[in-house]
């Protein structure tokens, strides 16, 4: 019986897979990809197969939620997924897992960088002091959920910054930008209007991440509102209360001291 | 001028590094290492410089923190700085990194895998479900701060999972085992007495993440605090409201259970 091995690539381009996780691709008889709950910004599928000597079979959802693909090739001989990011983050991975363990499948999990906590790093924020993370997603018609800012308000309350994850939708090639999220934040407090996101509140943002030069952002909501960020993908975080450290990275970050934008483009 | 590069090794062997972290150190003039705030269990440091091709010169405490090494080196050639885990969640590298940009250094942060986001996963957690992250400090004789015990309960009270990492003391080699940790967690519960740690209270307990054989575990804290976990590092995590799936994954974790133990082992 083969092995079912989960492999993360990192978040940006090919080259932040792990030595070991590179390795095991090498090996595999079978290397699958899932891109639809992320992808990586910095390298094409051919990119990727080059580089890792292998062709890959980049599966739909519902390839990946049928099972049957991985699930038989790995009865057959070493069978790799690739995802974008930890490849435990996505709850479809999960409950593949499920299935190979009550299987009898040998499960074997190879970690990668991730967003989750690249982007409080790169604005110089402690991991220590992040509340609940949320995700905006692209209003549609009548869906407008202001869940994000119920969590954003509890981490306040209690002094905690906050990563808010936007919408990606890769089978649109859409991925909403930090502008149209401070937009909908600003939206959010329209309507619920408990006055923590003002025009006022001071907002990071990291486009970027992971590439050579990822752009760090740091100002108001209002001067968010209107800013260009370039490329995706994007992130926003809404800090809470800041050690003096925190504080002085991020005001190297401000958006109006090119000065500190130079700085921040060389990161 | 040279370049600062701060470059994550992952958490466990030396093989976490990313391809490109690795391909930085080849290409670099002055390699040092920091190993302080926390270091890799299943690579020594010969392994890491037989493997990276490098002599790597481990800082102490007062090196990293006096900066001097590291920035004259960058001022002469391109300088890399390996760390345990995603480079910027130390406090001490972030300082370094402030200093680095006010002094106009080019730095650049080559992300790694962490145990930030790869212990929730391998729980079949979502980390949309933590609220925020606590350290257990080693108690000495008249200290036995208790902040963990409230971090817990306020995330409990939102239904949020809590991810508790254990004290390390590389220097004095000693590093707290999930039981150590468990039985503090109960004390608190007998100082403060809310409830929420009881010894019937469901814990889950990750040991030797990122190793090819993790340990994943999930019992009582009674259970817990009377099992061996093994070789270091242990990792705790106090599950608050579960997704049916996340449930469904922490079962198969149960202590008492050997076939899940089993498979637990083939992660």
């Amino acid at each position: 019986m083969g092995m079912l091995y989960f492999i993360g690539l990192g978040f940006y381009s090919v080259k932040d897979i792990s030595v070991r996780g590179k390795e095991l691709v090498e090996g595999a008889d079978y290397v699958f990809a899932e891109f639809y709950t992320s992808r990586l910004q910095g390298s094409t599928l051919s990119e990727i197969e080059e580089f890792l000597g292998k062709q890959v079979k980049v599966l739909s959802r519902e390839e990946v939620e049928g099972e049957r693909i991985l699930l038989e090739s790995s009865a057959k001989g070493d069978t790799v997924l690739l995802t974008a990011g930890d490849p435990m983050s996505a709850t479809t991975h999960q409950s593949l897992r499920i299935e190979a363990m009550r299987r009898g499948i040998p499960v074997r999990i190879i970690h990668s960088s991730s967003i989750f906590t690249a982007v409080p790093g790169l604005l110089g924020l402690q991991p220590y002091k992040f509340g609940r993370t949320t995700t905006l997603a692209r209003p549609e018609k009548d869906y407008f959920p202001t869940s994000p800012y119920d969590i954003i308000f509890n981490n306040l309350d209690q002094g905690l910054h906050t990563l808010v994850l936007l919408d990606i939708r890769t089978d649109r090639d859409y991925s909403m930008t930090a502008t149209e999220g401070l937009r909908l934040l600003s939206r959010m407090e329209g309507k619920i209007g408990k006055g923590i996101l003002t025009r006022e509140r001071e907002i990071a943002v990291v486009a970027r991440a992971g590439s050579e030069e990822p752009f760090l952002w740091y100002g108001t909501l209002k001067e968010g509102m209107e800013t260009d960020f370039g490329p995706p993908l994007h992130s926003v975080v809404v800090p809470g209360g800041c050690h003096f450290m925190e504080k002085e990275m991020l005001e190297m970050f401000r958006s109006h001291s090119t000065k500190t934008i130079n700085i921040s483009l060389k990161m």
